[in-house]
């Protein structure tokens, strides 16, 4: 009884280094210090009231909540399907929409139809981790494409045929716009480049969008929310989820728009590896799609947009080095630059900036482990108050270390 | 911009018969047609009252439910434990508790961490046929066991040394019981042969005990909810949910115990794949271990009781073979015998019986793609009305063939 079990591998995902400062965050507000934390990569205000009310109505019925079809019910794949109407003035029928269990059931199943073990699929460094932690799991070979400021940290077509060349075909590249850890977004020019140089190359594109209409643009400018891969080619998969424009996180739904030929695969795959979306979420989120709940969500984003416009009045104090152009979602990456003097890596710099100033921002390890040494980042979901306390506490850190 | 993409042939899972009933029926029920439907896998009942109770408050408050941790709620954790307490008198520490989505969350992350890619499994057939779906998508290879009933549809040890002298070594078996579609169960003993097998032959037992507690012990039996593999081995990882005995199918929440030498890799991954399940169903679920919750499931189970003592006491009319031991569950699952006359197969049988009689049950071929092409599995969670109404139309429809 005592030969060790097999333990996958492929399971084994490298542990993030924002859950040591989770845990230190816990630890100190235990002891009564005064913490705040720049962390979460979640707005704090909660779902559109219209939802919640639903949702208590729902419960409230008793009826009982029974498996529903695996893409989702009829009423919401339409609702979904009518967004892109009112965001895109794009015209996608309700059965190419697959509601999932959040986005990260959308890219479960994404990545298991559209590529075999031993694929090849790009992405961009920095990027959210469990993009490549999923791929690895699947026996799928992660490409990573290293984006820098000169591309805004998106990934360009002369980088994919280079990694071809290096590589080896690629069956896949996974896009976000905005980006998460650095909230750029690709313009509807550059998405036509990828778009266009992935069908050259029967590249499937996976374009994540969860971060849509979390968005910065000037008055006046085209494609506000963000451009839809499908505008431009309705051979991806594209991925958007409830949790971010209308604040449900925990409610774990998303969905995905499937093209043609992976519909009917992904519903058969969808029905066995989940059975179906949460259902009352699903029920209650029709009503996310209501104009109440567009402008709900849409104060929501004035406040983000005024927090936002705080700290790129005040970056300059922070003696950091550049901060990516945040032109969606609620980060801002920063190279510390100067700021690391004295640190081995900016996970060291994250935990002194915890222990002495009790702030707490995510190493860049977590999203870039080559470039990420040295970066950070701060996400200002939590709110004006919160973020212009940190970035007072952040600035007084700086001038303390000058002063030693 | 016309070449085909890439469609992975892991995703292609095949398509299930009861599909095409399904769909025939909500077609014939759009006519006018009274359609009696013994298909689902699912209690009518809906939750407890305390939790459909909860879950109102919770999304009344309007409280945001963000992420939780992967693993769950520590308060549901511990709720779950203290489940284990009370059923089995089973001391199982909080911390091997992983909350998940649905029990098809928890198969995902103990099949992508509990074996390679080319591992072997083994698994009984008839079986629930998202276990083989799900692996294959995986790259692990399926090895079914032909269970009949002179093993009550369970596997056996020698069964197991056989694979593997055929196949090759194993690296897991998938355990069920009660087990879908027939409903047997393996005794303490039983359980103990083969948890000892996998001990000794470095085998991760994978125990589905999702209908644990709906079950029909005699009066004064041992282990009358089932027998917890956890009693005998903890090397292994138990799959349970709410959808079950709870009736919370809908809610997609279910739990693992995940033992020590997998934990935190499952919660790593669980991060990745997953970020966590859905919070308020969480939430509420800490109600189902009240007292008034255990009662009230407990007249659901009595409900079942009575209907299984009905179908019994009525199963010699129907014209049917032998009806595997329905131990636990609300399936009957069927070899129809001397009823196939004129058939080509079961699923031709239960076409003719949907249309002629209005009666839907499920085609053996999707849990047996050998024997059950003479098999069909009639569900009795439909309630009592509805079974015995069916059970009178099939044998109308029976008698009526002879008369041909």
């Amino acid at each position: 009884m005592t030969r060790p079990l097999c333990v996958a591998e492929r399971a084994k995902v490298p542990p993030f280094q924002v859950m040591d400062i989770l845990s230190r965050v816990a630890e100190l507000r235990a002891e009564g210090r005064s913490i705040i934390s720049l962390c979460a990569g979640e707005p704090g205000g909660g779902a559109p009231t219209g939802v919640s009310a639903a949702a208590a109505r729902i419960h409230a019925s008793g009826i009982p909540l029974t498996y529903t079809p695996a893409l989702g019910i009829a009423e919401l794949r339409a609702a979904i399907a009518g967004h892109y109407r009112r965001w895109y003035g794009l015209d996608v029928p309700a059965r190419n929409v697959a509601v999932t269990t959040g986005s990260s059931g959308a890219f479960m199943l994404a990545f298991l139809s559209a590529f075999n073990a031993g694929d090849r699929v790009a992405l961009a460094r920095p990027g959210y981790p469990a993009y490549k932690n999923i791929l690895r799991a699947l026996g799928i070979e992660v490409v990573e494409l290293d984006c820098g400021p000169a591309t805004r940290f998106q990934p360009t077509p002369a980088q994919l045929r280079d990694a071809a060349r290096t590589h080896g075909p690629l069956a896949g590249l996974v896009l976000a716009s905005p980006a998460n850890p650095t909230g750029t977004m690709v313009s509807r020019e550059e998405l036509l480049g990828l778009s266009t140089w992935c069908a050259e190359n029967s590249v499937r594109l996976i374009s994540d969008e969860i971060y849509h209409g979390i968005t910065y643009p000037a008055p006046g400018a085209a494609d506000p929310r963000g451009v839809c891969a499908w505008e431009l080619d309705r051979s991806g998969v594209v991925i958007s989820s409830f949790s971010k424009y209308w604040g449900m996180t925990g409610w774990r739904l998303g969905w995905a728009l499937v093209p043609d030929d992976l519909i009917d695969v992904v519903d058969a795959l969808a029905g066995n590896v989940a059975l179906c979306p949460p259902a009352p979420a699903q029920m209650a989120a029709v009503e996310a799609f209501s104009d109440a709940s567009y402008a709900q969500a849409d104060i929501f984003l004035a406040e983000f947009s005024r927090t936002r416009d705080y700290l790129l009045d005040n970056v300059g104090r922070l003696g950091w080095g550049d901060v990516a152009p945040a032109d969606g979602a609620f980060y801002f990456y920063a190279n510390l630059g100067d700021a690391m003097d004295g640190f081995a890596n900016s996970t060291e710099y994250c935990s002194a900036l915890l222990e002495r100033a009790g702030v707490a921002v995510v190493p860049g390890h977590d999203f870039d482990t080559a470039a990420g040494l040295g970066a950070v980042r701060l996400s200002f979901a939590a709110g004006f108050d919160a973020v212009r306390e940190g970035v007072e506490r952040i600035v007084a850190f700086q001038q303390s270390r000058v002063g030693n």
